[in-house]
């Protein structure tokens, strides 16, 4: 089955406008999310990017922006009060996921198809607390409690995402990412054709649909 | 008759396709192209921005994702091998197109549609000889040039282009436009709605579509 690879990051809100494009453009054309945390920040730290830095005028039209994609996807989206927000324990805890059921199963098809639809429906649910409902995902309990509302142990989970395991698995996931040319999010993958912003989805859906 | 501000810089790569797709747009729309060269130099000096400032993996991007704009919208774009080039001398020779002809007339309709046109034209040719031909246009005579070919008196445009009222013009457009909230190029207005960047053509699109 095909994949489209998806890097996101929590506080990107281009990433959450993509978290629920991407998945219906896949569906449309029978292929599947791969969900890939990154750690922006990391990231960015590297390149000495500052993603606040901008004028007044671009910082308000980009909100304006945001909200016309609102508009257009339907997604109820709202401005959060905290902005920018830390988010490596809640990237963390999406990469911990699959280490919830099956341990030590050995991976297959299947199961590796399953395992991306559980890390998406907890990234859509991570992404509708923050920038729908104004959660603090920064906090442990509110990243537990939105584990445990879609049916995930939340307590094991909290714990899971604290683990030197889940801090490497996002370094290592931030740091492959780097190395295939990524230098913002949210970036796509079709085979090795790199795209950057929810802007381009509609490249990303003529590939798939040309392929 | 509706019409699109189109604030648009010759040095801007995303310019060169908005100045070809744009006028598609409105023509399936019965809307006018409004041209406004701006001075995106004199724009980005205000605002301390440095548009080429970024990280080699994200200039490797953007030069990949002109040439899928290429592709898409069939304009034979070829990377240029002076970028970034003055555009001053350009800039002001576009709005001095209208100057060439009926001298001291009154503006009516009719001669404000023409002059539209008329200028539309130009910037078109002179995107074309920058971003499809390599031509230097810096220099006035490559802009004599792309005028006399265009059917203008090259000579005369040349000569309007270094006055100060060509200055004073151009320093008017690019202050109006920063006062309107523009931050890069290409911008457009429908309305008070402002629109950045080529990619944002379908919102321009729907909106006209809509009213």
């Amino acid at each position: 089955m095909r994949t489209v690879d998806f890097y996101f990051d929590y506080s990107s809100t281009n990433s959450y406008f993509a978290a629920f494009m991407l998945p219906q453009i896949c569906a449309r054309h029978g292929a599947r999310v791969r969900w890939l945390p990154l750690h922006l920040a990391a990231l960015f730290r590297g390149t000495g990017f500052d993603v606040m830095a901008m004028t007044p005028h671009k910082a308000r039209y980009l909100w304006r922006d945001h909200a016309r994609y609102a508009e257009f996807t339907g997604l109820p989206f709202r401005k959060p009060s905290r902005f920018p927000i830390k988010t490596a324990l809640a990237l963390r805890a999406t990469l911990a996921i699959p280490r919830l059921f099956e341990p030590g199963a050995r991976l297959n098809d299947d199961s590796l198809a399953r395992c991306e639809e559980e890390i998406g429906r907890f990234a859509q649910a991570l992404f509708r607390a923050y920038w729908e409902r104004d959660e603090d995902i920064a906090r442990p309990e509110t990243i537990a409690r939105v584990a445990r509302e879609e049916g995930f142990d939340g307590k094991r989970l909290a714990e899971l995402a604290d683990s030197a395991a889940a801090r490497e698995a996002l370094a290592s996931v931030t740091q492959v990412a780097i190395e295939r040319g990524v230098f913002g999010a949210p970036t796509f993958f079709v085979g090795y054709e790199m795209f950057w912003g929810k802007d381009r989805l509609d490249f990303v859906e003529r590939l798939l649909k040309a392929r």
